[in-house]
């Protein structure tokens, strides 16, 4: 009697077939039958250390062993678990999409709406297929790469800490970052540990005696979250190259990727003209060639948060890992909003999303240019700020802050009616004393900017020392 | 100068503001506080502790502190994370209902579809008001209980892994169940104890010896997945006894319970008079006095899986804790889905949802009616079952199995054109050995059910002793 599963076989439980379609779908399992093989052969066995104990326990999904079964049109299925499909709700469905020469109606008819009423494995086809043609052409990602739909990147950052990392393991991450990020690696019992930064990015210099250890980089390179910096097209080399030394893999999340508007240059057209579009330049997975690299995109910053989408790219045994952890938690996303989503794109085709992107590039500029005007106008002599180039936010260090407690900082914002977030929230160490910095955004509209500073000096203000006593100090 | 995290009240970490509108928002911010001081003041430590380390570990949604500073409409908000409103891609939306007099539009207007377009937070508003009423009319929970919203219940499951178990600890659940939640199980390092089960459901006495040392009891009571059984209405209050004298959490994962269908009786009508509609009678919440139970409700086999939404009901504390794991993780659903089925339900109002019950419950009636007819007509020598009183599926355990491999299965499958779902896929026990059952769905139309039998005819007799030997055994 043979073995039911392959609990020996550790290091191939990670495979999960892309479902979008029967003959992708055979096609997939054709492409994991070869990817067996070569990991039987122990080819791919060190790129399989860098998984977690929870990969390495996972059993692979048995419905691969249906798949089969389930997509012969010949054969008697009776292996679904979805309610008969003529109880399912909807009929059909249609998205009025804003676009430049008005509002446009996109029919979603019969048969999309029956896969938008199924599960995400047979809704997501036209999405990803865009997706992929999006990612070969404009990510150019190097090496064996594919990609898998996520339920946008916080559900993509939860299966990465799942996917790479045990509690214990050491996260390298910038010195402030994204705060969900933060709460989800101390509540994974993760070693957090800060990499200074300064305007071009992560320090090399700084990153490399850190890294012995260290399990995994966490970045968000372009449009930093909160510091609106965006890594200069030399650092991505040294710290890739610094990473691979080491054996650390990169979680690359590019949020703010399509949020390149470059508002460095005040002379600088104010038309779309002169914003990126697709021309969005360096990122870590095109020059991933040692399959290190996860590399995180979400629809949230790129259309809008509402669709709970986004995906991810890197080196297929990560895909099949993180499809493996779809599996029993995301089911990788909402199919009801793949299908709009999908819809979405096929309609605007490359050119729509082109000139989606450079009215959002371009309205972030202006915002951006607006919230530096406002800044300048009344914050010039209590902070310091470097111009954002991509992104949506402004982080201002205080010039001579005082000692003050979170307490009286809160009460400060509170009575000057102003929210800007609390630098102390985007820290990965958390020791108790407030940060005496400040995340701006710049997504709301710019005529409230003025106001904003203004309640924003007199916080500052309340929380400086003197500025003869900074002048002595 | 003060503690900047409450790092060292890891009981008050859980708390996480439902955030639907602003009304809401700032009666949960004062639920909040008070429960904080419960919880301050000792009285929940005992609730607490069935949490996981994780949930100690993860600290308070910062944004929390944020949220009285962002909804006044008078302050200048600089914290917000979203792409500009006039970025937004669509404008408006329609959904065509399939309802019994035809098929009727559903309009989401324009202010919706920005809601569509927003965080989940900012969208579930209409959803959790409507399911919060049904919670409590159809379900009638005790004890101070709550609901939040779920990006369906697998991603449920993995927040309820996440909320309550650690690594090693041991999880308790029917002998064959649900085989993605065993292999979250088996991912997350857990030890899973089969517990032995009748036609009524998990046995009492199978259950209190193994009781002591567990942490959860997993349960699907109602249409058993793969069981098809209902638990009978007297054990729900032994087993909830007995688990409550061991401090083991229930969790209820009753996906099946709006399909009720109740086949038993060959003789009952064949019209929707006959089945149950909202009249679903017991479950675990309802008799939930000490805090002990975690339920899980899924939209996916109530409407479609396609929404990818569901929602928990359970003791306030526990339903804060999977808030604040939502928020590292799912965001606790799609937006674009929220508005949808918000609008499909609030469109429906009770007597819709109750008409779309009865049709769903009819139609699995009278399937699960001509699959248990072409059982009778060609599996009787071969196999047994009961008959299924909810769900979709059907359990056959074979009469007299021969030693087969897992690989001959397979290959008799395929060559007889018929797809179950092989037992042993839904054993928390893997042991390498075939299990001589299968689960069938009776979902798909009807009239290929008599062909499937007389081909699964043909797989049971390839892998059963001769009927003299069995008799002669």
């Amino acid at each position: 009697m043979s073995v039911f599963f392959p609990l020996n076989q550790k290091q191939v439980t990670t495979g999960r077939c892309p479902q979008h379609d029967t003959s992708q779908a055979k096609q997939s399992c054709r492409e994991l039958a070869r990817d067996l093989d070569v990991l039987a052969n122990g080819a791919a066995a060190s790129q399989s250390q860098l998984l977690s104990r929870r990969m390495q326990r996972q059993p692979a999904n048995p419905f691969l062993e249906l798949l089969p079964l389930m997509t012969d049109a010949e054969n008697s299925v009776l292996c679904k678990g979805v309610p008969p499909e003529d109880t399912l709700p909807l009929h059909s469905m249609s998205l009025n999409v804003k676009d430049p020469e008005g509002v446009q109606t996109v029919e979603i008819d019969e048969a999309a709406t029956l896969l938008a009423q199924r599960y995400p494995q047979f809704a997501r086809g036209q999405v990803m297929e865009i997706l992929h043609a999006h990612t070969r052409t404009v990510l150019k990602p190097a090496g064996d790469w594919s990609i898998a739909m996520s339920a946008g990147s916080m559900s993509a950052l939860d299966h990465a800490i799942g996917m790479f990392l045990n509690p214990g393991d050491t996260i390298l991450m910038e010195e402030y970052t994204f705060l969900a990020m933060v709460d989800a690696c101390m509540a994974a019992g993760l070693n957090l540990v800060p990499v200074p930064c300064d305007d071009d990015g992560i320090l090399p210099s700084e990153l490399a005696p850190l890294l012995p250890g260290a399990k995994v980089l966490y970045t968000v390179p372009v449009g930093h979250n909160p510091l609106g910096t965006r890594m200069a097209p030399e650092r991505y080399q040294q710290v890739y190259d610094l990473c691979a030394a080491h054996g650390v893999t990169i979680v690359e999340d590019d949020a703010y990727y399509y949020q390149q508007h470059n508002s460095n240059d005040e002379k600088a057209d104010d038309d779309a003209s002169a914003v990126a579009g697709l021309e969005l330049g360096m990122n870590f997975v095109s020059i991933d060639r040692q399959g290190l690299v996860f590399r995180l995109d979400t629809v949230s910053k790129l259309l809008s948060p509402g669709f709970r989408l986004g995906w991810v790219t890197g080196p297929k045994h990560f895909i099949k890992a993180f499809e493996d952890l779809c599996y029993v938690s995301s089911q990788s996303g909402c199919s009801m909003s793949m299908i709009c989503l999908g819809k979405l794109l096929a309609h605007w085709k490359t050119d729509g999303l082109q000139a989606h992107l450079k009215r959002l590039q371009l309205g972030l500029r202006l915002r951006c240019r607006s919230l530096l005007r406002a800044c300048e106008a009344h914050l010039q002599d209590l902070a310091y700020w470097s111009r954002p180039q991509a992104g949506m936010f402004l982080w201002l260090r205080m010039q001579r802050p005082r000692v003050f407690t979170h307490e009286e900082m809160l009460e400060s914002l509170q009575r000057n009616k102003v929210a800007p977030m609390p630098g102390g929230f985007c820290s990965p160490v958390r020791t108790g004393d407030p940060v005496p910095c400040f995340r701006l955004s710049y997504v709301t509209p710019s005529d409230g900017y003025d106001l904003a500073a203004q309640r924003l000096r007199k916080v500052l203000a309340e929380l400086s020392l003197p500025s003869d006593a900074g002048a002595a100090g």
